[in-house]
Formats: structure tokens, sequence, C-alpha cells
């Protein structure tokens, strides 16, 4: 393989994190996240979100969504999401694995649409139908758009009309925020519970949740150790936020994501290229003629992400921090040489 | 009110069932299912199989969908059904609250269409997705219509050979089997598990749930027991079996509602009216003024069951056991005169 | 058998219970508990009450236990019972299988101590330990014996100081009562929840749980259905209180229960008989040798409580609605004359 | 504070295992356990079994414990423990949350006794009890005692026979396969399933878990998903185990923090210390006069176990890979110079 384009989580974690990691070596820290580096990770959040919120690490995605969605809903209580959710698709009925039904709505380019959302509470019938609770969100979503801040505002202003909580899913978030320019401080006072990816963000693990509605954070760690996610080592899934949020770390990495990619999609573009979403973020999904596919995932590793019809594929190209514009470049170069041959082959 | 056609478990039950319940009453029986009652009302439906499946007494339609899927289901595996399935609807998140995913489908008709089905399981996910591993079907459907004998076998043969389990929701059973023709013989060999509804179809309550596939029915009894299914007075929900499977009482009740049905679907047609689905079973659901809707409901207890646009309401009669001719044309009269009147006042 | 002493569900529901069942076959009621019955048998007990508390009706005592205690706990909180309450040892697992930890004491005559549930309180590790959240006590308990209303104040007022729920299982509630002179204002006064037992009581089935504490009540009816456990002929559960509860039937049963119990239990005691426990409700446990076992259970259908050694069980009489004083001077009968042919066999 | 004996998860990692962390730094690897390290892994543990056992690589031991029993149990059945097991008493109801009763026996020294799992089986009420499917033990125990091979074995065989699984709990498995001289190929014959703890034996994080029956390990992936517990960076759970499988790192580890933890208990026994239990592992629990605590808390971070009475206390020392001699030998003489002075004050 040239460069492997298949995911943002190839690799262990951005220098930064392993290196702080190597310098805490010797240390003894108190077990079960009551250490110094997760007050300290938690006081850079803090600062951040210029609120305080409670903060809590958690080790995965599916982990957090589902963690989170079940501590804070009762059991007939249903959270809303677009069909192409993570949480609806991707994460094995993990939700409902802990009771909780997905009610779902069609969408707009991954995103909720609040003419949808109301809609659902419109038909709502009491008693026998499961009482829509949360609506849930992702920045950025599976197809790589953004929500403005308008759009949250607007969305955020309409859970609190109709006594429901909003959920964001930040797995891919330092890119989103780069995008979209919401601040870390929007994200604070235009959701109830988020949480920071870092798995996908230059961590080698670990999801930062952060309610800042503490009505609902009410004894998370016995949810959390109940449902198996409070790590004896917490300082080791701590670590990575105190590197990735005191400085600007978390954004220049998603800054880093989206400019590689936006490369890589605008020279594909140049090429010819039509893609399935308009992405602003690290994921990108040119579409294909399926004979080119088996060439592309060797030499990248891209995934194969919609089937369109009996000719064409959709594939995801994902960037990391990792990722450079020069093997951006390559790719583009590839596939300037591999149309120039591909015509002499078929016309000459 | 005239005579409600507001649903099919507005009476007690079956004058016949009672008249046996009172029969009973000076005797004692042993308690949790293990009674001769049980062990007789088994044996009638066993002959009606034709075959030796696994039997089991529980008090409701939720229940009962949800007990047998989270039964037959690993926790990480996922159960079809169409979008208006009554499990997705109207059970308040039963299913998933015992864990499990309902992968949803359009459908046709309130009909699954294996061709839907199909796709689901082609773009499966290994690991990622939960996995489907069971049809849910009901007789008649939430709208009314069947499937026919030749649509079940394809759909439990699709089932054999993509390993799955075909479930058959039978809470309005009676009046499907008559309008499709499909036998008792016909559940016990084309689907794994299904349940004869007592409480819509002239039992006080109860819900007969008939295994075929007896790998999937090991140990049922101690699920029943752990989800608090299992009735100390488990002669009290056989009892309506026992009299309803003796001879055949079960599908005259579903031929006399049927019959009202269509008769009173037929006059509505004649008097004009359209309606939601092609109903052939006890459900119909034709197409009003919604204006009409407060003085119906007043009358006839109906429900409104779709708000099709500014102007017009689906909304729901049901007949039952204690429908007659009589009552659907009293509803008939009264709307000649109505319409009339209507006419009188509007134009004239 | 000559007179089944095997359990107070052996038939299926006091004569006015059915009568009044019967008076009521014509009508046709509005489904799911908003019926006229339902809100009748709930005016009923409020006026006993005192109080406007929220009331449910439920079929069966396992089911009532399991949704109670799983629609008031968040899922990291535990309930603390005696070990031989009936959710740890007869209810195959089902408020576990809710997600609840049971966290069990010793207890004294199967009631709770509450020294003993002060040290699970003392030793108790946030996070790392299930939150103890209520207490879960029967009245009358699993071996017959009752708390006094000195004792329930007190385990009330306990729970009070301690951010703990009270709830009361009332399966065998008629009985305890009227041993415990525990009225049904105090069972509104001194607990957060109970239930009125009616399978047991002489209802055909259905238990009516009483939501003292408006706090934790709040959507039962979502939680009912969730669980599968709201009857579409809601009418049918209610009508039993509604009858019970109407005058003094509730207690009267009780009453008579307990006389043929004691009745019972001085005439064994006078035959020489020693007992598991010191009984005053109508379930007594007297030791027999075991050799005697069969020949009662064959007469009586009386059940073994406990093999106490090689020599030695203990079984268990209940008395019911239908037992009367002759039933159990058959019984001394049987045994005055059975000692006798046992001394001639063995000793002449 | 001088020296951490407060537990075995106090530091980030064994020294081997962050150097071999830095060396893949700039790898790029594929997702969710595919990986080049998993299956190294995975290949360094199957050597050492000498069976091709399914192995899957899981973060905490909490969740490990959990998803173990909960993908092999049915939903009504229960696994078997002593009361002082860690699944019972410091999980906050994990294994409970996921719809498993845990029946427990008093035990012996920590451990299980068969005769008390006889009791439990011989008692079980069919239906109306949790039906008993596996035993949970953990080598070594919670309070450091450990089973002998022929232990082991007795109740492997005992399972067998009584169709119940067996599962081994291994959070401290270095420390007890070296005090007992259990091989790995013990633990692969002599249990259905088990794990491997990484977090607690030099590992950053991580539990290896070792299906040796394959009937119970069928789409564990799935479970593992499900469950929130499947990696997106399986490498990183994996990385470690590499390390400590690939030679004899493991039991090193574990036969080092052995011979600390015995040089200590045998001073503190010349000191003339009692000890709660008689370790022979890596955790210790030496009783002292309760004045003494807050000294060697501070100097030590040692917690409290038990309280015993109102003079004294069991506490716990943990020895870890980080422990030396010199650290044992330092509370040796602080102890000696700390009991000199204690004398001289009281009785001069």
């Amino acid at each position: 393989m040239i460069y492997s384009f298949r995911n943002d989580y190839s690799s262990i974690a951005h220098p930064k994190v392993l290196e702080r990691l190597m310098e805490c070596k010797d240390e003894q820290n108190i077990g079960y996240g009551e250490d110094y580096h997760s007050d300290n990770a938690k006081k850079y959040i803090k600062e951040k979100l210029g609120k305080d919120s409670d903060i809590y690490f958690l080790v995965g995605g599916t982990q957090a969504n589902t963690i989170v969605i079940s501590s804070v809903l009762k059991p007939y209580e249903a959270v809303i999401a677009v069909e192409s959710g993570h949480i609806n698709v991707h994460e094995t009925g993990a939700v409902e694995g802990q009771g909780h039904k997905i009610i779902t709505i069609k969408g707009k380019n991954g995103k909720i649409v609040l003419d949808e959302v109301k809609k659902i509470l419109d038909t709502h019938m009491p008693t026998h139908m499961a009482l829509p609770k949360m609506i849930y969100i992702s920045l950025s979503t599976e197809i790589g758009t953004i929500y403005s801040l308008e759009e949250l505002k607007e969305i955020y202003e309409f859970c609190k009309c109709h006594e429901l909580y909003l959920f964001l899913d930040g797995a891919r978030l330092a890119s989103g925020m780069v995008a979209s320019n919401i601040t870390y401080s929007d994200l604070a006072n235009y959701t109830d519970v988020f949480y920071i990816g870092g798995t996908k963000n230059g961590g080698y693990l670990g999801e930062a949740v952060v309610f800042n509605n503490k009505e609902i954070s009410k004894n998370f760690d016995y949810a959390q150790k109940h449902y198996g996610a409070l790590m004896a080592k917490g300082f080791v899934s701590a670590i990575p936020f105190e590197v990735l949020m005191q400085g600007n770390l978390y954004l220049e990495i998603g800054k880093k994501e989206n400019e590689c990619a936006a490369y890589l999609q605008n020279g594909l573009k140049e090429l010819g290229y039509k893609f399935l979403s308009d992405s602003v973020t690290n994921q990108i999904f040119p579409i294909i003629p399926k004979d080119m596919f088996p060439i592309l995932e060797e030499r990248y590793g891209v995934e194969l992400w919609e089937v369109l019809d009996t000719k064409y594929y959709a594939i995801r190209f994902v960037t990391s921090f990792t990722t450079t514009i020069e093997n951006c470049q390559e790719v583009l170069d590839f596939l300037k040489e591999y149309h120039c041959d591909w015509f002499l082959f078929h016309f000459l």
C-alpha cells in the first residue's frame, strides 16, 4: 500500500500524545479517574468550554453513545436520529441493546430536518409509542457534512421547546468544528451533552463525554462502571485529552485533515469526478467506475461506501493527522496517469 | 354511543368462553400452567395443527411479541419488520426494551416485500451491524391486508434459505385466516413460531404461542417466568383457548367479523367512500371529510387512523364477535340520511 | 385429592368476582385501562387509602415486582431484600433481567433487619458498588410472618432518612393486613409503592400497584406498555378489584383464610407437630417425618418446602377463600387416625 | 508518598510494552482487530495454550466479565460465584445490568466450595428459579488465594458433569499462575473461557478473552460491538499482549510481584502482624491497629480492606511490576522504627 486513506484511526496516536505518555511512564497514579491527568484534562476542557460542565473519559464511540443515551433516558424513552446515523447503522444494535428505541427520520445530507422531527412529535400516541426524549446528531456527519452554528442553535432551541435533550456525537469533532466554525463554547451552550472524540482525532483511544446539562449527569460514574466503561487506569484514557486540549492541537489536527481532504477533493473534481456528498470535512466520497475500486483499494486502502448502480461505486477517502498534501498529490498523479493509460488503451 | 366499532376488544369475551369459565368455578387446579385446561387446550391446538408443536399461553400481544423475539434471538440479533408493523410503532419500544433492534423496510400494503429484505441482507456489514435473524409478519396486518398461502410459503422458504426465523403475529389471526384461507396446518408448516390471538378474537385475554421449530423453544417456560409472563392461574389463560379451539369457534368468529366488515365496506363504497387500504378482514379504513369525524366518533367510537391532508381523515371501523349486520346497516342508514341532510343544507 | 391446600390460587375467583364479570358481559368498554371499571376500582381503592395515590392494574406478581422496581430505579441502582424474598428466589431472575442487582441480607423470620441494611449502607463503596436505593418487603412474608405497624413505620422512616424507597409486595396482602392490623391508610402513609394482590386473594388475576409517592410514578403507563404489561382489555384486570375493594370483601377473605390456617395450625400443634416458622397468616409450615409426605401430598396437594435433614421435611399448607373449617378438621381427623395406626403398627 | 502499594494498576505499563508501542508509532493498521498485532498476539497466546482457542481483546475487567457472561448465558440463566467475587461486589451490578442473576455461595478462602454449588443445583426449582449455567472463579481470588491445579480440574469436571460452563476471571492471572503452577495449557484444558488480564499485569489496558469451548464463542465479535467493546484501534489493545505473550514476560511479572509480596508478608509476620487471609500472591492483607492506618495510607497509599472491630483494620498491600525488594524493605524498616517509637512512647 502506498498510503492508507482507509480511515482516521490507522495510527496509534499523534506524536505529541505519545511523547507525553512516555514522559509519564514512571509515575504512580490513583486509579479509576481520580488521578492528576484526569483532573488536568478536565480543567483544560472546561477552560475551552467556558463552563463548569461534567466531564468523563470513555474509551470508544459506540460505548460513549450507548452509555450516554441509556443513562439519560428512561426505559420507555427513545432517541431520534437520521436513518444514516452511526447509532442506527453501525453499532450492532448497541443502543437498543440497552433498551432504547431509535426513531429514525430520513433527514437531508446526513443531517436532522426539524420538520420531520416535528411530525414525529405530532403523531406521537401517548403510552403506546416510545416517548421521544432526545435528538442525536453528529459533527461531522457520516457523510462528511456539517451543521452550521445557526442550525445547531435552531435544533437546540427546538429541543428546549419540546423537552428533548440534544446529544452531539463528536467522533470526528475536530474536523467538524474547523469546517463549521462551531467553537467549544458553542458546544457548551447549544447541546445538553456531547463528546470530544479522541480515537479518530489523534488520541490512541478515548472519548471525553461533556455534560453541559447537569440534571442528566448525576451519578454518571456509577453508570460508567455499571456498563463496564470505567477504566482502572483512568489516567491512560485522560492523557490524550491532556495533550490535545492543552493548547490548540485538537483543532490543528482537524484543520490539517480538512485541508488535505479539500485538496484531494478539488483535485478529483478537476479530474472530472463527481461526489456522493458535498463534504467539507475529512471524509470525501468520490464516485468511481466499479472496475477502478480494486486498484484504489490496494493502493490506498479505501472502502466501498455504496453500490450506486451496476457500474458505479461511491468510495471513501479519509484523511488523518498523518496525511500530507504529498499523499494527496500522489493519488491525483496516479489517477491522471491512470486515466491517460486508460484512454490510450481504449481509444487508440 | 349507538354501537362501538372502536376495536375488537371492547367486550369481555365470547358467551361460550364465559359459560365455560363459570362451569369451572368450583374446581381446584394446579398452578403455573400444569393444569388440565392448559393440557386440554394444547391438545386441541395440536390436533388442528397436525403437529406436536410447543405451546405456551401468554396474556397479551405486546408481551407475546417481546418474549418470543427476545427468547429466540441472541443479544446482537435483529428482527426485520415493515415500518408499520405493530412491534415497530405501537409497542412503546418493548422489543428494543429487551435489547433487540428492529430493522424496518417500507413494505407494501402493510406487508413484507422480499426484495427489500434481500437488500438488507446484501448490505449487511458483519460485526458492525445488528445481525438480521428473524422476519416478523402479521396476519392480518395493521391495515387489514393479508398474505396469501403462496406468499407465506415464499417468505418461509426465503427464511430457510437465509437462516432466518419466521414469526407470525396472530393478534387478529381468526379474521386473517378466514380471509386468506390459510389453515392451522399451513401455519404449523410455514412459520417457525406464531401466536393465536385470544384477546381480539373472543377470549377475555390470552395469546397461545406456538413454536413449530422446537430448536428455538427450549426452556421457553423459564423465559416466560423471567419476563414476568407466567401466570399463577395458568388455567385462567388456557380456558379461552379450550373453548375457541375445541370445535371451530375461533374461525367462526373470524368469518362473522369479516362478513360484517365486508358488508359495511361495500355499503360505504356504494355511498361513494374511498378507502386507505383494500382490507379483506375485520378492520376497514374509509376516508372521510374531517368534519364528519366527531360525529362518527361519538356514535360509533371509531378512531382517527391517519390525517391525510387538511381536509380528509382515514378512520378505522373494527368488527368483532359482537357485531351484527344490523349494526352495520345502521351505520349505512345513518350516513345515507346524513348525506341527504348535508346535500339539502348545502345546495338548497 | 380430598381438598387441595397446595396454594391460594387453585380456584378461578371468588364467586362475587365471577358474578360481576358475568353482569358486565354485554358491555362495550374502552381499551387499555381507560374504562369505567378501572376508574371505579381506583376510586374504591383511593377511598380506602384516604389518599389520591396513582394506581395501575397489572396481571401478575412477578410482573408487578419487576416493572415497579425497574421503572423506579436507575440502571445502576439496587434493591435490598431478604435472602428468602420472592424476588430473590422464585422469579427466575426477573428483576436482574431488567438490569437491577438485588442486594440480599439474611433477615430474621423472613423479615428485613434494619441493622443489616445499615451495614450495607455503611460499607457501600461509591461508584464501584450498585447503589442501594430501595427496600423490598412483603406482607405477609414467604414464610407466613408479618410486620407490625410499628415495624413498618420504623422501616419507612429509615428509608426516608437514607433516601431509599420502600416497596411492599402484597401478593398475600389480605391475609397479611388482617394478621397485622395494618390498614390501607397505613400502607398509603408508610410505603412509597405497594401492590394489592388479586391473584392470591380472590381475583382471577391481577395486582393493583399503588404509588403513594408520585415522584416515582410519572409515566408508569409508558413503562407498563414498554414491558408488555398493559392489557388491551384493562377492564378485565380491573373488575376483580372493583368487587374486592367496593366493600370489605378483600379483608374478609384474608380473615377467613387466617382463621382456617390458625385452626389447622393449632390442631397440628395439639397433635405434637412443630413448625418451621411462627406463621400468623394463611401459610403454615409443619414439620413432618419425610415418609408422611407422599401421603399428605396425595390427599392435600401440599408442597415440600424444605428438606430439614435426612428424616424431616417442612411442608406448606395454604388456605384460600374456598377453605372451610371442615376442610381443616378433616386433615386433623386424618392425622389423628394416621398416628394411631402408625402407633399400632410400630409398637404392638 | 514514599511508594504506592495501593494497587497494581498505578503505572502506565511495563517498559517493554511502552517500547513496543513507540516502535509501532509510524505504522498504519487496519481497524477493529483485523490488524497484524492482533493476529500476532493471538498466535503467541495460542502457542502457549497449545490449543486453537478463540481469542478477543477487550479493554477492562468488568467489561470482560460482563460481556463473556451475557454473551454465553441465555436471559434466564445464572452464574454461580462466591459472595466475595468481583462480579458480585465491585462491578456496580454490571452482570445484572445485562440481565443475569448471580447466585452466590459463601465459599471458603475466597474460593468456590463444590458442596455448596451442589446444594444450589439440588434445590433448583425448574422454571421458577434462574437456571444455574456457569461457575465463575478468579485466579487469584479477591483475597489473594489460589486454586491448585487439582482443585481447578475438580471444578471443571464438576461443571462438565452438571452442564455448567467454567469461567475464570484472570484480572490477576500472572500472579495467580505463578503461585499455583497452573499453566496456560491447564487453563486451556480446564476452563470453558477465561481471560488473561493485561491492565493489572503490565499492560496499559486490555484483557485477552480466551474461549476454549468454541460452542460458546460464535459471533462473539458481534457481542463485543453490541456492548460497545470493539475498539476502532484494536491494535492498541493487542500490542500489550504481543509483548507480554511473546516470551515469558507475563509470568516473570507475576513471579516478581509474588516475591515482593512474600518478602513483605514474611517481614510483617516477623514483626508480629497477623493476616486476614493466607495470601500467596501479589495482594496481602495485614491486620493493623486502626490508628496506624492514616500513617500507612499516607506513606504507601494502602487501602482499608475491612473494619474488623472497633480497634483493628485489615488493609491491603499490592505489589506490581514496578515494586522492588527495596520498596518492601523500606516498609519493614519504617514499621520496625515505628514500633520502637511507639513502645518508647507508651511504656517509658
